[in-house]
């Protein structure tokens, strides 16, 4: 067994099933080896980025990595940005990056780059593997480190893929959370329960169904309000879950829905920050004047951590449904007329099957989505973590290759759509069940409005240059039939009712432009 | 005038006089300043990809720096890739990349990174700005390292941006490359006068016009043989101008190649390696038995270097056209039948107009074209200097605008044209005369090939979905209508002469899908 078996090996016994790749020749042993290891699944990317944010999705969905295979410096500067937004979201992921031969590095060759430098910037662990003899540890390193909710990165040069390593045994992946640190809960408990109007900001893993119904417990016994981060990467709601307000994206909205309560305890979010720095505007919503206290750091599980809390509350989580802590099942009527943004997120809302994955990059065209689907049939929500544009297709396919039983449905922006575009070659390939909305307003829309924030009201040429999508308008569903998607393309609310109504219900993907 | 101001007031008086931007929030000042500063062209990529790729043709046929604008950690990283070819080539490059605002850092806001790590891959100069007040002088100071061929990156706090700096002045950008070392060149014409068979390696500007004619004097002088790297960024050729042969991918072809010189003196390019490392045969294309120099290093402009060691040589540049130094001018006949790689080098060596600049992004597709366009009407080619694939569209853009009176030829594999094809939106939304050929064979037919040197000939499933593009195959017509470019799909290659000679009478960017 050479090198690169034995990291597939590892990772497969770990539970690796997926390898998302867009490979070269420093990583052709692992390419190779891939075709005697039928438990993990190759798939092709276009481009990194699109790998990077499938793996992204994937992670998001199971709770475990994805492997990406990756070649050299550039193959993997290509999928930082999805990266980026993995690592915000506290995504498992496994990187292989393939480097030059170790006795080849000295002669500088053309794609010889400082890799290493690279997976520093979005990494939470990383390696460069010292010989074929350490492969497997490494692997097992590295999708322990991953299972945390972190970016493993491990660079295997090609003279060590290729290496016979007969004697060295597959080491096994150990993982686990570190255990609650009680004294950290009581504090938590202790301004809870204070008589403090107190927020609870859940963010990662607290997101999830036992996160939030042991935050819905925490609420019912202590009065606490819920809230999640503006972006998360990954929540559970709709009908019959625990309702969460989510933190709006400009400051002053976000700053006015916190500043009533005296209290607020962060479990697995970001201490929530302005998105950029405004002068003027604080860049911590959360004012000095507000007690403020974290759990959950450390390697614990926010659930473990959240279930503590609920548990020594006495609370009992049977009497959930119905009562105001969840949200009754309500589909809001069909609207009509020309599209808005708002007439999207009601349509969506209105259509969505019960279990479906709504990946969100609408951006501006879906500010509105979260508040008008609180009712919508149950459904799992990603959203855009990082803050890096060109996840929202990319993701779709990881979340739907990980529930192959679940309709995924991309609303999207077209600007950012633009960005990982490719992702639909594979969500062809693979025969993948996503629907793409795609938000088509032509412009980077939130550039216009962070102008008139500025103060920008008639822009000359060269500013309108780099704001406008039009001239020429993309045409999405040629665009789309190039790589082997079907679409459509709708103008009113009735229309995309009816376009979405029926793709809904057939298997493969399909994209609509929604001309806004 | 604030500090977005500044830097632009700076960058315009060095002769900066294009911007490729994919701007956000944190570039915002600089984007509105551009308004105000008309000497500076802006012009939109839908990815940064396509924008350091554009710059990176612009400065390799200009010879001057383009600006990009970058966005943060993401946006840099996505233009990390083609940048690592633009440092591979030599091109001057200036990259802006704005940053949150100082106060702003701390609080850790989503789209945080570490800028600099990932900067630092691939700069020769950069730096962070410390105060709006030392805007002018960063600015002054990383064109004048991008001047150099180098790839510069100053990264802008956005408050910096911002803020008023009335008393600092516009700083002068001041810039030459370091005197000939006399010493350095006496050793290489004792080389080269030595009577030992040499051979004279070519790259970076010594394959520009002046750095060859003082090439081929040194030729004529001392009897030694012109050589190009495999991968050089910038090459003047074909009827009237020196013959210069280019060494090949392959390591065994490429060291056959140089296995009868005794002497190799390098002026300008990489001392020649292995493209990748391949196990039994050695790193270095030049072995230890041959005698090896190097030109030109420190600073010197490799031109000056040349004129200078063909000075003493004696030779006059004036009987060069007609000798055999210089390449007749020979249309190839267009060939008939089903389409091949070598077809399609012969009809774009047939047709291809005086002045044309070529875009070689043809991988496995266009190995034979330099060959077979030796005697082809003068024109200038590019080539993927980094391996870094993706880069012949958008330097196709970039080569447009620089030269927008010379027509763009891009010979472009169809694996790497799907990295960056949102560039065609930017060729149709400048009306760019650039036509696209796509070498569709739906394969990563390098990976096919080097799969066949590590003995593979029969792939299992998992490496047959890493390797082949076909299910579904791209619709490249379709592809570039929806992205606003006409196009049209040939099989054989009286067909694509038809096509290609009916749209080179045409202005505009215009894409041919060859089926292969």
């Amino acid at each position: 067994m050479n090198g690169a078996e034995m990291l597939l090996r590892t990772a497969a016994e770990a539970g690796v099933g997926i390898c998302f790749a867009n490979a070269g020749t420093t990583e052709l042993p692992i390419v190779i080896a891939l075709d005697s290891i039928p438990e993990i699944k190759a798939v092709l990317g276009l481009f990194e980025g699109v790998c990077t944010g499938a793996a992204d999705g994937y992670g998001r969905m199971t709770g475990r990595p994805a492997m990406v295979l990756l070649h050299l410096g550039p193959g993997f500067a290509n999928g930082i940005a999805n990266l980026h937004n993995a690592k915000r979201a506290g995504t498992p992921l496994l990187n292989v990056i393939g480097e030059h031969a170790t006795w080849h590095r000295a002669a500088d060759p053309p794609l010889a780059m400082d890799i290493e430098a690279l997976t520093g910037a979005v990494s939470g662990w990383q390696r460069t593997n010292a010989s074929a003899g350490e492969i497997s540890i490494d692997t097992a390193d590295a999708v322990a480190a991953a299972l945390a909710g972190r970016i493993s990165s491990l660079i295997v040069p090609h003279d060590h893929q290729l290496s016979e390593c007969a004697k060295a045994a597959i080491v096994k992946t150990r993982f686990s959370f570190a255990p609650v640190d009680s004294r950290e809960v009581e504090r938590a408990e202790q301004v809870l329960r204070s008589g403090k109007k107190t927020a609870l900001m859940l963010g990662k893993r607290a997101l999830r169904k036992n996160g939030l119904l042991a935050a819905a417990r925490i609420k019912a016994a202590t009065g606490c309000d819920l809230f999640a981060e503006t972006f998360p990467g990954y929540v559970e709601r709709g009908a019959g879950l625990p309702r969460v307000a989510r933190l709006p994206y400009f400051p002053e909205e976000a700053i006015a829905m916190l500043s009533g309560y005296e209290a607020v305890v962060i479990a697995g979010a970001h201490d929530p920050v302005t998105f950029f720095g405004y002068e003027g505007v604080d860049s911590f919503i959360i004012s000095l004047e507000q007690t403020k206290i974290q759990v959950g750091m450390g390697g614990q599980d926010i659930i473990d951590v959240l279930e503590y809390l609920a548990g020594p509350s006495g609370a009992s989580g049977e009497r959930l449904a119905g009562d105001d802590t969840s949200a009754p099942l309500k589909h809001p009527g069909i609207p009509a007329g020309g599209l808005t943004a708002e007439k999207i997120s009601l349509v969506v809302a209105a259509l969505q099957p019960e279990g479906a994955i709504i990946v969100d990059e609408g951006i501006t065209s879906s500010f509105s989505y979260y508040d008008l689907s609180a009712s919508a049939a149950p459904h799992t929500l990603l959203t855009i973590t990082g803050g890096s544009i060109g996840y929202g297709m990319p993701c779709a396919i990881g979340a739907a290759l990980a529930c192959p039983d679940r309709p995924v449905i991309n609303i999207q922006a077209d600007g950012s759509a633009l960005y990982t575009v490719q992702s639909l070659w594979t969500q062809a390939r693979e025969g993948l069940n996503v629907k793409t909305l795609i938000c088509s307003n032509r412009s980077y829309r939130i550039l216009e409005m962070e102008l008139a924030r500025a103060g920008i009201t008639s822009p000359g040429p060269n500013i309108r240059s780099l704001v406008g999508l039009d001239g020429p308008a993309i045409d999405w569903v040629k665009l789309a039939a190039g790589f082997g998607v079907p679409g459509a393309s709708v103008r009113t609310a009735e229309d995309l009712a009816r376009v979405l109504g029926r793709t809904l219900a057939e298997p493969g993907p399909f994209l609509i432009e929604m001309i806004l």
